[in-house]
């Protein structure tokens, strides 16, 4: 339920139906001229009350922090070499998929740098389908990749996988990422939320786009309201040529809901690297506010991904390509 | 199974060979020097006929005659005013759902050439869940649809739902539309493959990539290899905000696996106008050979499927933006 | 929109309101006591027509002829040699895939029989995803089918793919079988509609609970009322193991909401003989009226679908379990 | 990779090969006579190697310590008041969805013992959708779950979502649970993974067959192998009139590949009470090892899921109906 309070509501009677309110008990939010009632349907007024309400709307949205109803202009996210969100705005984040060493991800940042990402990506704590594959270096990943995008002048961005790492994590990073298995890890992002890092969280495989947005709730109610919202492919029948199905009219569907940047992913989307490209064009064109790319120079040798990683010169011509259609796209507007 | 033969193979070693599988019996399709035999794995070849083959394959593909592996150049379909497919050329399609009028529909008919389409689309008969909707004003709607294109200048393209309106359609059509319900119709695709009419066979609902090359192939069969894919959207359990999930990754694997021109349908793959020009930027980008769009001028009162249309001055606008992305994307070839 | 009639209700004043609301126009079905007036919401009455009507519902069930609403006693479809649907029935049906010869045919029969089958399958029009496979024997695969059948007293159901072909199948068929590719290829169920051939239609592979009660309209408006609905697998995420899943939620729902009979499917559900069993097991024990199978005396060399054909002595264990299920659950009724 | 050794094969022979390729390096488990090596496909062996192997198989099954493989024979997990596992054992689960009170429990928990049920569920820590719902009564509800399930003599089943928690559930839960949202929680699965406590893993909504294996592994590579396996629907294209998909033929599937056993879970594959008795014997006909299944006195008033829960009467009826179905499969074996 939505109480929306008329400009002139009287702020006693206000506070007084607010106690009662969560005295149901119930959880009230309060955001500017409007009071956010998510688990009630219905109230009953006082005639004092009803004097200072305008309306009644009896569904809550799925995110009510996250929501365009009471927050119409766009969260922009400011990082030290980058502004997520907002018109004329696009960020690029590419990097390998694991830090493999630092050399490596030293060389993969440089690259990432050069086709224009102001974010350097890389995993450090992987989340393997199997207990047997590679699980990541560790927090000796984190110092190769901080200092990897110190010496190029990026943010970075590495995925947290476990909310007793998020202390460690954040030493690190300028970004958290939750990945797409851990989308309704509610604990997680609990943790998340009680800091002041940014964090993008990814839509999980079967996540609809109202579990997508009550997720970025459990963060925002913590009081970190720095939230991006990625697209990475959902899980469908259409699985013998592309890993996942590339949902990219969720990116304006979350844009009309939610006033958080929505993200795209197209190489965990299709998984195969000569699709990327086309897919990357085509989320530019559907007006995301930032992508991001998995890159390698040996794809064949990676330690994770390999098949769906750009090669450096593929990547630069992608991205040449990515900013030119968003420069067209900016001139529209 | 594909037997490749060698370039200088004894011509009557080839023919015995056919003759021989076609005997055990296999169907056998000769391209160039390729012979495809589908429901074959294995040959033993006599010592005569292993001197003119040069490799045996054991898979086929899904659509020996759609398949890049025996034609790597694009198909192209010339029609009076427009060309379908291969480099430099991008074909608006755009039309009402329903032919609802003879004045209706040259309204739209006019709203649509000034948009940039060259082809007019309409439905006459129309395939409706409920048997009770309206289904169509049958051929007369199909003689307002002709008349309305041939004022314009434009080519047409409607639904064929029942082989028994094959012949009736085609004096009226320049393309026929197999609609998603009947991707797998196999009687109306065989009875469509007969006609020299080019036929645009959109991707069922839980069509797979592979079940909508063997569809085409179903047409190609019969001897009318001027056939149009069509991406509109599969259905996945995200239907709460778009009617289905818009699989633009599907655009460049057809393009990768067959040679026939892809279009996409921005509006039914997501079912609400405001999210079709943004799909519509993302399907072009995606490297389609064309678009197909509702348009009416009054989408409240349209006949069928009035929430996904465009009226005409978003669909003026939509357009400008998406031939200008394409002339963008084509300077780089 | 549904409108309840009284019980008193002056038949003059009732006629005049079915003339006024076709003439508005608008589909208007008289079941009993009610119309049902499918594509309309909402409908001012006059005082004399209020006065004969009960009550106004606003929402209409995707099939008004199939609703329980109007009709709440089960349908039961009477065949020389089986009775279908209604309380203690239960219909075994079972055969091969495809008709292979008629010696196959009637020797799969017989087996079929032994197992407790009342009903023999077998397709002579096949349905198949490649124009390259085995597409049927035609009308001498009818021919065999029904010699057998009537040779060992049973009825016969097999496929129509093709509505110039209902005519000829029907000389030949107890019952006409949809297929799911044909759900909602409405030209053929407006075909099947028309005759007194029982029509057992096949959910289709993305075939939604309401599409596929819209799909049984289309035949019953057409007066053909004798319709089974079979629930056979649907196309999901989940298929590496199965060849789709099985829906048996689905029993329950569309006894629920419809009082056609409700038959499974386990063969094509699962696709792997193995699993066929169980499936049939907690087929039978999900509540419908009856099951078709698939059997083939040597799988391996089937002309279509053999790994799901179960072999003789295992469909003759199953079924003696399946009857023993089904008469445990009989008596607790 | 598979490496079976001879029978007959020297021991220091075998010693010295696993070092070997532990060194390259790569993960070894020895199961018998069977080394697998997931990550790895090839392998060079020498001579004396050669002479200790008896058969190299390229592929690994996705759970190595779960899989039928190496161990033909089911696990069984024997708990204070319940076998799970095992020819001829049924374990029946029910409780409240979540803990309400602590007489509220010690109802149900009378209810679910009257019904045969040997484990009691209820939920302390819930994994709601919105940060806004009830989240459980935190470890007062594990007091008075375990109070209840004590006094009734039965064991216990309760939820962890977060790995801080796992010492503290520990110490009130004979079973552990893992939702489906957590299902690749992986930092999760390693924390029970070390802990000697039976733990029960549902399947998550998009999770494959494979992937739901593949977590189980996390789980045993920690040293638990005592593991259960939970179907409770699958999230699909068909969710109007059922939460989710209940996918029965996973039963089957699970068992063959797996010798964990397997519970189904009726009420939230279905989320509609009504479904949840015929759901219940299919699921019970489909061969599991046991189920769980949610009960309320007065589901209106509920605190999460209401309308799946079971009245007492219908709980009692259907589970005297799931032994009756089980007692007659029992028969036949």
């Amino acid at each position: 339920m939505i109480i929306q309070l008329k400009a002139n509501a009287d702020e006693q009677i206000v506070t007084g139906l607010i106690a009662r309110l969560k005295a149901t008990p119930a959880t009230v939010i309060r955001i500017k001229n409007h009071l956010a009632i998510p688990e009630v349907k219905t109230v009953e007024l006082s005639a004092a009350e009803a004097s200072a309400v305008a309306e009644v709307i009896e569904k809550t949205p799925a995110a009510v922090l996250g929501s365009r109803l009471f927050q119409p202009e766009d969260t922009i996210i400011k990082l030290p070499h980058s502004i997520v969100g907002g018109k004329g705005n696009f960020t690029m984040m590419a990097g390998p998929c694991s830090v493999e060493s630092e050399a490596h991800v030293r060389k993969m940042a440089k690259v990432a740098k050069a086709g224009g990402a102001t974010i350097l990506r890389g995993g450090a704590y992987k989340p393997r389908t199997s207990p047997y594959s590679f699980q990541g270096l560790g927090e000796a990943g984190l110092k190769y990749l901080r200092e990897a995008a110190d010496e190029f002048g990026m943010d970075v961005i590495t995925e947290v996988m476990d909310e007793d790492h998020v202390d460690l994590i954040a030493r690190y990073t300028d970004v958290f990422q939750i990945g797409a298995r851990n989308m309704q890890n509610f604990s997680l992002l609990k943790a998340v939320g009680k800091t002041n890092v940014p964090v993008a969280l990814k839509r999980g495989m079967a996540g609809s786009i109202d579990d997508l947005l009550n997720a970025s709730e459990y963060i925002a109610a913590g009081g970190n309201h720095q939230i991006m919202l990625l697209e990475r492919g959902i899980r469908t029948f259409d699985n013998k040529y592309t890993r996942n199905t590339f949902d990219l009219a969720a990116v304006p569907v979350l844009q009309k809901l939610s006033h958080y940047p929505v993200i795209v992913d197209p190489s965990h989307a299709v998984g195969e690297w000569d699709l990327v490209t086309p897919m990357a064009h085509a989320g530019v064109a559907s007006g995301a506010s930032g992508m991001i790319v998995e890159i390698h120079d040996d794809p064949e040798h990676a330690f994770s991904d390999g098949p769906q990683a750009l090669k450096p010169d593929t990547y630069m011509k992608m991205t040449e390509q990515v900013f030119a259609i968003r420069k067209l796209m900016d001139s529209w507007e």
